[in-house]
């Protein structure tokens, strides 16, 4: 399959165009001035680090990379609408797995009407590489950002966590694109972030942008049953505050909106926002350690530590 | 030096946020709804491809990387506004020749005003794989597409063409945004393009999106003296015709617009656009073989044929 070839297949796999825009096939697309601004968001993942060619589908692959990129919209509470969508291709690949690529990508942009409106494919001897550049619409009001949570503030996450890179999670979950506009109808989340690197680093990012702490209470946290039972209570516990990529939403509510939000969607509380910095677990301080992909390391699990002061 | 190291050396390297933008630091870019609609687009470059880490400098390769994607919005019209970066990073370079990499890019989005609002980090043990999406405010009257040159237009360049890889012009060029807005300003094209896969290929993209061809004259087509001069003639014009990366701009201007336009702007008249489809030069039938970068080739200058009916 030649690049041309590839990007008329692209072409014709997506939906029809709005009235008004321009889409692949020109220098760059043209989006009309009739949205109430945009969230713009870009992810990245790369062989061997996000997904392994030797066990992971290229459909699933390809799946994965629109839903992370439809996740971090879903915590600003913005609708996905466009995506422009770079490739860069081992030689090795045949057109056939490089169209379950595609199948993949577009699958999951057609489930959240995403139109896919431009792109750049590369080929070379290198590993897999997929770059998704996706703009949605905020919500009425405007995005929800990481900052404004309150002490008082209730904190919940949208499902179990933990276990994601075992059982495959990481490529099959379905971004809370829905879900969020869903508690948006009901009461605006002073803050939200999607759970990607792990509960106890995105709340850690919630916290310092909004310059609160954190109380966690020890039996709220969801364990997801993909951690193995087997494990010690304290390791599972662990697993769930640490591993990354579960991508369920960490938002925060006022106390006011709690028992609307709580009587309409499926969240689940695990703590409240307090005044005094850091994280609590059961009132004891949670400590990271060595966390952050470090340039020349390979991705590793965080050292976690409960107990310890920080 | 860490991810977050890395990203925040990002933040704090910008230039200072507009009102009402959300730059990087949360789940996605904020961008306010007071531009008069998007032209979006994205460019890929990766290591071996689009440039060779033992020949030229992280700032060469990060300053090619925004260029690239500002000649596609120049060739729109359009005015650049803020861009994504995503990097994946080969472990083996150090922190040093990463924030070289940084200011190279840094350095191209000041001098044409973007503002980096997003992007993603990684590191891994392949290639350098640069992706950045650009994003632009089109002009009066929307964006120059590639679709509506018309018979009896004159098509123009800015600029000489060819020997942009054994010059490294394909590295150091200016995109042309600040002269499309100046022919903009003085008369609207009927279409344009920028140069990246060579003249003989983006003018029949052109021909193509337009319903239209080409006679070109070849006394007029300005071959650049980056070209070898010992070659002879006929190759030059070749290379003239087919390199790649030239960067220049293609546009087709109305006659009744040609004069104001060639007495303000430096451009170049290289031939008149056709009601017959195909591109001629001086009368005889270009044909182009084995163009296209195919899946499994690694990059392959063109087999042109002059002279063969098509």
């Amino acid at each position: 399959m030649s690049e041309l070839d590839f990007i008329s297949h692209i072409k014709n796999a997506g939906t029809s165009l709005e009235a008004g825009l321009v889409g692949i096939g020109d220098d760059a697309a043209v989006i009309p001035a009739n949205l109430r601004g945009f969230a713009v968001t870009t992810d990245m993942i790369i062989e061997g680090r996000h997904f392994d060619l030797s066990i992971h589908s290229l459909e699933q692959i390809g799946r994965k990379a629109m839903a992370v990129n439809l996740s971090d919209l879903a915590a600003m509470g913005a609708s996905p609408r466009y995506a422009l969508v770079s490739l860069a291709i081992p030689e090795r690949l045949g057109a056939d797995r490089v169209k379950n690529l595609w199948a993949g990508i577009q699958k999951m942009a057609d489930e959240f009407n995403v139109i896919i409106i431009g792109g750049d494919t590369n080929s070379w001897s290198q590993g897999l590489v997929i770059n998704i550049c996706l703009l949605g619409e905020p919500p009425e009001g405007g995005c929800v950002l990481r900052g404004g949570a309150r002490p008082g503030d209730g904190i919940f996450v949208t499902g179990p966590l933990g276990g994601t890179y075992e059982s495959g999670h990481h490529l099959m979950f379905e971004p809370k694109v829905r879900l969020a506009s869903q508690i948006l109808r009901t009461a605006r989340p002073t803050s939200m972030i999607d759970l990607s690197d792990g509960l106890a680093t995105d709340l850690g990012h919630l916290c310092a942008a909004s310059g609160v702490g954190a109380n966690l209470t020890r039996q709220a946290i969801p364990v997801s049953p993909r951690v193995d039972l087997n494990l010690p209570a304290e390791r599972r516990l662990g697993r769930a505050l640490t591993d990354g990529e579960d991508f369920e939403l960490l938002l925060t509510l006022s106390p006011e909106s709690i028992p609307r939000v709580e009587a309409s969607t499926p969240i689940i509380k695990i703590g409240t926002v307090s005044s005094e910095p850091g994280i609590r677990v059961d009132g004891v301080h949670l400590v990271m350690k060595g966390f952050e992909h470090r340039f020349g390391l390979s991705h590793q699990l965080p050292d976690l530590v409960i107990g310890k002061q920080r």
